[in-house]
């Protein structure tokens, strides 16, 4: 059995957490912790891996403190930066296990989300055209999403790797309907009362069409994801800092 | 047996109607004529209805000529203003047929592009949020399509006769890919090799969407469209100047 | 204001029928009731609409009960035959506003999902060809979907009426993998956890396909239809039993 | 410049070859040969690659005639067995260059059909769920479409090696809309007036779905995946009998 810890298990994504560690087969939770409460309870006698789902400004400090604590670290929230990212790095190689402590981090845990964009990337070089389309609810303040940003930009670098050029586009006249323009890939975004977060990526030739679509309806679409993490820290996964649910798909 | 006769037969779209009219098993292939050939061949004694495919600098004048010559008309040749419109309703009143005759001008042959256009107006006022995403080869040199802009203006009347307000959207920072806003509809363009001509409405409400699709294939696609304009105005269609697919349509 | 008592209150869809209510700027929560609670506390003088959600073995009971009362009733549960219908008829009929009160019931107030059926039967006689797919959670125990026979159903009753034979269809070898047939339509069924409710329909013609899709992401799905047949009974609905959200939708 | 010859050159799929050999910067046509013609004119004197594209019954004694004078085959004929792929193995054993001639046989040239195929495999074993959906035109006569079979198969076969057990499912009455099961996923096929070859994947979690759509809209869909088999044979393609278009593609 997996000793699981939650940190924010009374945030949103959080009790979520809390919840799909409890129907897990091979896992147990140890300690739920939310704001305010003592994370120095956390350690390797009661728990093997801690989920930490708090909020940006809280986060860091988190990671930092846990991983002195020696136990490991598969980190949900968001707004890391490389900064961030290197404090970490830092973090486990002064902490208690130097060579062995591990720490995930990934902007997205939603298994489809992950796919999408590496089948995306790695069948951009055989299609002439590519476009995105990412559609969510409309209380969404910032477009398009970053993980559509994130699959123009590798779109377009595995173009560049191949050395192909700009996209044809006979487009003479428009007034703002074919969206915008990141790395020369064109991304639409959707904003709809219903629609949780979903993204398509179309890519064409000649006569033939290649969909990709990833559709994440709730938050629990993250917790397969989360789930993955945890099993990988427990078990195989290489010491140190690892970014990217892709890291642990067989790809 | 309806007699047609075409007008751009060695036109693109001229050549498929040539070959579905005798393809039709109600209909013959009166005369095929095209660019230099002598359009006074054309009369009710060897013509029951003309369907002019040709271009939008000749149309106009092929139109008031035929009408002169006492034949009913399909016009599938674009570029009609209502100035050009009002010409070709004074042409059939000043005609040989002042009561009796009947011209018929569509911007859109597609069964289902219209259909789809059509639906999407009906289902408007019941839904809080819709967005158009249209869909073209990347030759087309205009973005949006005329029938994207269609819908999302008609779609804009239908809400505002309803009284309802404008559309949840919490956008704060987009680089552009929340595409053109036309009467405060968020309308979407792609360009991908491969395609044709596609249009997609999505309307969505809390826990609901309901996507309204049209595909043309290829130009073959109009052509169920411009046999049905012919056997209405063959039949049972009103005198005089009708305009849109949509008025031969039960709907 | 539209003073609403839900009956079935603790019930899934009767807890979300509550909600619905108190967040609906013209309406206000009566009473709210639920297995073991008295009825007759419903009475016009508190109440205008009551809306039941419950299980099919209590159902009937609860709307003769309210008709008896004097009130008009929204029925959302399921499981009505055209022999419970009639008996709400004579209910109606013997109570104490006869020639006024009102009931509705229907088998899904999904807006999305009744307008996709009535927008498929529309367009049916304008397509050579016409399929059904239904998408569902795996744990649904019948195959296909009632919402789906039912469109299957319609489609093949509005080609009849317009004198269409059968569809094209050279297929010679299959094991099973057309689906099934439904007045000549046919229908496939998905099941696919993470999915809710999902219903495509496919037409075509030579080069051109019109595709209606309705998504019910989740059971809030039902609640702008809930709403919209209180509004109406309390506002212009006609006196007597209603069957169908159709019916108060303008098509 | 690779010089191309093409045998088979009247047919359907030879035309749309010789058009896109003369279209491709990097090719030129040398012989164009069909039914009648002399093979033997096709040397290593005159020609790098040839691409056949004829009939199953004349495909394997044309094959074999080409190995036997000396150049290199991309075969797009289909109905290749086990056996016959035998028959070309010996005949380049026992060639003019047997360590060095290179024949390519695939079952689909659609690039974006084999990458949806590949994708689907690789996305299988991370979700509960998978069924497959193939639609094509109405004349075709086999249900479901082999592409479809194929990927069912692999679908079930990764299943298997992650040791996943059966899909969940439900469902208790079905007059056969849950389709064909095969390896125990579930295959639909749709026949539809309009559509051509396309075939959709999807794949589910709890609160997420990952699709995979591959549209071929017409013949051409072939021509971009038989111009990389050319260049792959002129340039890098290791010797012998390979199968597959997947075998050139990086994945």
């Amino acid at each position: 059995m997996i000793r699981v810890s939650v940190v924010g298990a009374k945030g949103r994504m959080g009790g979520h957490v809390v919840e799909a560690v409890r129907g897990a087969a091979d896992m147990e939770l140890a300690l739920a912790l939310d704001a305010g409460d003592d994370l120095t309870l956390i350690s390797p006698e009661n728990t093997d891996v801690v989920v930490e789902f708090t909020v940006p400004s809280a986060s860091l400090g988190n990671v930092l403190a846990l991983v002195a604590q020696g136990v490991d670290v598969v980190v949900g929230t968001t707004g890391w930066t490389e900064e961030r990212l290197e404090q970490v790095r830092q973090a486990i190689a002064a902490g208690p296990r130097p060579g062995g402590q591990k720490v995930f981090v990934a902007p997205n845990f939603a298994i489809s989300a992950v796919l999408a964009d590496h089948f995306a990337v790695q069948a951009a070089k055989y299609f002439e055209s590519a476009e995105v389309i990412e559609m969510h609810h409309p209380d969404k303040v910032d477009a398009p999403s970053g993980t559509a940003l994130h699959t123009a930009r590798a779109i377009a670098a595995a173009r560049r790797a191949a050395g192909m050029g700009p996209m044809p586009d006979a487009t003479q006249t428009d007034g703002g309907s074919r969206g915008q323009v990141v790395d020369g890939v064109h991304v639409h975004a959707v904003r709809l009362r219903g629609l949780n977060a979903h993204e398509e990526v179309l890519l064409g030739n000649a006569g033939e069409q290649l969909v990709i679509r990833a559709d994440s309806f709730d938050r629990g679409s993250f917790m397969p994801g989360v789930l993955l993490a945890v099993r990988r820290l427990a078990a195989d996964a290489p010491a140190g800092l690892t970014v990217g649910l892709d890291s642990f798909l067989d790809l």
